[in-house]
C-alpha cells in the first residue's frame, strides 16, 4: 500500500481525547496545569504516556537518561533512526499544550502509520523527554541534555531549594543516577534526523494568520546577574544628593535592558525577571540590589554586542549614582540554527499539503537544542492564542494542532526515504 | 547656690562610660548594636537604665505605657513638669548613639544639677520611651504615642511577622496591655515643655561645621504602596512591543520618586525602599510588582502636591507599558513644627554659652512628634559623622554630645523659670 502524506489524516477527536486525558493528570494544589519534573503527577503522566505508547503499538522502554522511548521498527534495522517527541512536564501553573502537543501529536501519527499499514525504512523513535522545563537545579532539558552527553556527574550534585541533590531526585523517582552522565546516544544509537512539533508560545503566527511555523533557529540565552553595591542610609535624613541608592541604579538598568531588547534588529528580547533589594526596610535607602535579567536572540553577533553594551551602560549609569556594580553574564545556550535540509523538507511537506507556513525563530528553548548535537534538527510550530504560554491561558486550536501533525507526518515520511547530507547518515 | 548654665559642665568621661556600658547590652547574634523592642537585650538595657536613674537620685517608675520614667522633684509640686528623654531601643544592626544620647545625656545633666545643688521650680522627668524605632507592627514610638493618647485598643491586635499580637508582646514583656490605651498623660500630668537631645542622623551639621542644630520641624511622612498589574509572559517568545511588563513600569516609578525628591524646594526626600516582583522566575516577564516608597518633608504643601504629582506620573508611565497601577498613599505623620518659644529658648541658651548653632529640619521621626501633642516641644541635634545612622557606622563625637548636654541643661534651666505661652502652663 502506498504511503503518501495525503493519506495520513490525524483524527482530531482522538488527539483531543488524549490532550484532555493528559490534562487530567496534574497537581491539584497548584493553579493551571502543573506537572513539574520529579513530582507525583509527573510520574503518573509518564505512566499514562507509556500505556498510550504501548496501545499505539510501540515498543517502550525508559532509557538511562530517564526518557520514555517508544520504538516503531522500520525495514532496515541498522539504519540511523528517525526521532520525534517533546515533553509532558510543565512549569508551575502552566498550560495544557506546551510539550504535550509534540508527544501526543507523534503518537497520533504513529497510529495513522499503522492504520495505513505504512512500514518505514528506518526505526521511528517517539520520545517523552525527561524534565524539559526550567527547574530549581538551573538545568532545563534534563533528558535531551543527557542524550547529547551534556549532563555531567558534577551536575548531579546540584541542589534544589530544599537542599536535595539532583542525583537523589533521580533516585527517588526510580531512576539510576549513576547511569545518567553516560546515557549519551552519540555512539550507541545513530540518528537520521529529529523533528519536534511544538506550540509557538509567541504571537507571530496568530498575528499573521499562518497555521504553520517552520523554525529557522532557536534563540541563544545570555543570563545576567548584576549586583549593585550602594550604601544603606536613613531614608528621612540623608539628602537626595548624598545618597548611593542601589535600587535607583538598578531601576536605570531595568530600563536599559528593555531598550536593548527593543533595539534588536532581528529576533531579540531582553527581560529583567527579578530584583531583590536590601535591606527592604521602609525607613532605609536600599544599599544592595541583585538583578536577574536575560537577553535572547537567534543572532550570535547581536547577543555578543548587546551583552557588552548593556554591561557598559549599567556600570556607567550606576556610577552616576555612586553605586558600584558587578555585572556577570553567563551563556545558557548559544543560538542553534535548525538544519537547512530539515527546514527544506518541512517547508516542501507543507507546500505539498497546500498548507501555508512561514519561517519563524524560536524564542524559547526546546529539547531540539540538545538533539541538534546528535543529528539534523528541525521544529514545526503551531499558533498560540495571544502568544500566551507557561500560564493557564495557554491555548492552541485543535485544528492547528492537527495540521501540525499532518506536516510532521509528511516530513518524517520524506526524511525516511532521503539520505541526509548533514549529521550522522546511513 | 546660684544655678547658671555655665556652671553645669557635663563630665565627658562619665558620659562616655555610660555610652560604652549601654553599648555592651546588645543581641550578640545580630550585627552592630541591636536592642529591638520587646527583645531580651532591650529588657536588660531598660533594667540598666533604671539602675543608672536610681544612682542619679531619680525616683523611678514604669508608667502604664511601658516608659521608664525618672522623676527629680522640684520646689513647686503642682507645677507642670519639664520633661526630657529619648529611647534606648535600636533598629536591627543599628548604632550606639541614636536614642542613647538623649537618655544618657539627660542622666548626666541630672547628676550635674545635683552636684551643683540646683533645685528646680518644677519636677523634671527623664524618660526612656518604650520602642521608638519602627517595628513589625507598623507602629513606631510605642511609648510616646501612648502618652499622647494615640495608641488604641485596636492597635493591640496588630500582629508581627510571627503572627503574635502587639498586646501579647506587651504582656510577655511584663507590661499590662489593658492599661496601655488609657495611659495618656493629657489630663493626669500637666507638662510645661519637652526638649529632646538627639543625633542628627543626617550630614548637614557636619558639612557646615556647626556643633548644634536647633530643630525647626519634624518631617511628615507619606507612605506609598503601588501595585503594578501587568501580564506574565514567556520571556523568550513575547516580542518587546506586545509585553505588559510590570517591572519596567515600576522601574520608571522608582526614577520618578527620586526626581520628585530631588525637586523638593525645602527639606524633602523621596525613597523607594522595596520592590517585590512576581513571579520572579528567570523565563517569565514580571506580571505584578508591589512597590513601597515614601516621601518626607517639613512642608505640608509640598508633601500634598508631591503625592498628587507622583501618583499621576506613575499611572501615566505605567499606562504607556500597558500596565495598570493602583496607587495608595497613607499619612504616617503630618509635619510637626517645633514650638517657636522652645526654639527661641534653645537658641538663646546656645548663644549665651557661645556655642554656634543653626536651624535644621528633622527628616527622621522622634518621640518628640507625639510629645508635641502634650506640650511645647523642641529638639537639639548634634552632628552625625557622614550623616550615617541606623547602621554600625553611626558615630557622634563625644565633644559634640557634651556640648549638646550643655545646651539641653541651659534650655531646661531657662524654661523652668519661664511661663510658656503655648501648650499647658502653670
Amino acid at each position: 500500500m502506498a504511503s503518501t502524506p495525503e493519506s495520513l489524516t490525524p483524527q482530531p477527536s482522538r488527539l483531543e481525547h488524549d490532550l484532555t486525558e493528559l490534562a487530567r493528570i496534574r497537581n491539584p494544589e497548584s493553579g493551571g496545569w502543573t506537572r513539574t519534573v520529579f513530582s507525583e503527577p509527573y510520574r503518573a503522566s509518564r505512566e499514562w504516556i507509556r500505556s498510550r505508547m504501548v496501545d499505539a503499538g510501540l515498543e517502550v522502554h525508559t532509557d538511562g537518561a530517564g526518557n520514555v522511548v517508544g520504538v516503531r521498527h522500520g525495514r532496515r534495522p541498522g539504519a540511523p533512526s528517525l526521532i520525534t517527541g517533546s515533553h509532558t512536564d510543565t512549569v508551575e501553573s502552566g498550560g495544557r499544550f506546551d510539550g504535550a502537543v509534540g508527544v501526543l501529536g507523534a503518537l497520533e501519527l504513529v497510529r495513522q502509520l499503522t492504520e495505513h499499514d505504512v512500514v518505514l525504512e528506518r526505526d521511528l523513535l517517539v520520545v517523552d523527554f525527561l524534565g524539559e522545563e526550567s527547574n530549581d537545579f538551573g538545568l532545563s532539558c534534563l533528558g535531551s541534555r543527557a542524550l547529547a552527553g551534556e549532563l555531567t556527574a558534577a551536575d548531579l550534585d546540584r541542589r534544589d531549594h530544599e537542599g536535595m541533590r539532583l542525583g537523589d531526585r533521580y533516585a527517588a523517582f526510580g531512576l539510576d543516577p549513576a547511569g545518567v552522565p553516560g546515557a549519551g546516544w552519540a555512539r550507541s544509537r545513530p540518528l537520521h534526523g529529529y523533528v519536534e512539533l511544538h506550540i509557538e508560545q509567541g504571537p507571530l503566527l496568530e498575528e499573521r494568520g499562518t497555521p504553520i511555523g517552520v523554525v529557522t533557529a532557536i534563540a541563544g540565552i545570555e543570563r545576567l546577574l548584576a549586583r549593585f553595591d550602594g550604601r544603606p542610609d536613613h531614608a528621612g535624613t540623608m539628602p537626595m544628593g548624598d545618597r548611593r541608592d542601589a535600587l535607583v541604579a538598578a531601576a536605570e538598568a531595568v530600563l536599559a535592558v528593555r531598550r536593548e531588547g527593543c533595539g534588536a534588529p532581528v529576533h531579540g528580547v531582553a527581560t529583567t525577571s527579578r530584583l531583590v533589594s536590601e535591606p527592604g526596610s521602609p525607613n532605609v535607602v536600599p544599599g544592595a540590589v541583585r538583578m536577574h535579567a536575560e537577553i535572547r536572540s537567534v543572532d550570535t553577533t547581536w547577543l555578543s554586542a548587546a551583552t557588552r553594551r548593556l554591561a557598559e551602560e549599567i556600570r556607567a549609569r550606576a556610577a552616576g549614582y555612586g553605586v558600584d556594580v558587578d555585572v556577570e553574564w553567563s551563556t545558557d545556550n548559544a543560538p542553534v540554527p535548525a538544519s537547512g535540509e530539515v527546514h527544506e523538507v518541512v517547508s516542501a511537506a507543507a507546500d505539498a499539503l497546500g498548507i501555508a507556513w512561514e519561517p519563524v525563530p524560536s524564542g524559547a528553548t526546546h529539547d531540539a537544542v540538545h538533539m541538534a548535537r546528535l543529528c539534523p534538527m528541525g521544529m514545526i510550530f503551531v499558533p498560540s492564542r495571544g502568544g500566551r504560554s507557561h500560564c493557564p491561558d495557554e491555548w492552541s486550536e485543535l485544528e492547528h494542532i492537527v495540521t501540525g501533525v499532518q506536516v510532521l507526518g509528511a516530513t518524517l515520511l520524506d526524511m525516511d526515504r532521503r539520505e541526509m547530507t548533514a549529521g550522522s547518515s546511513s
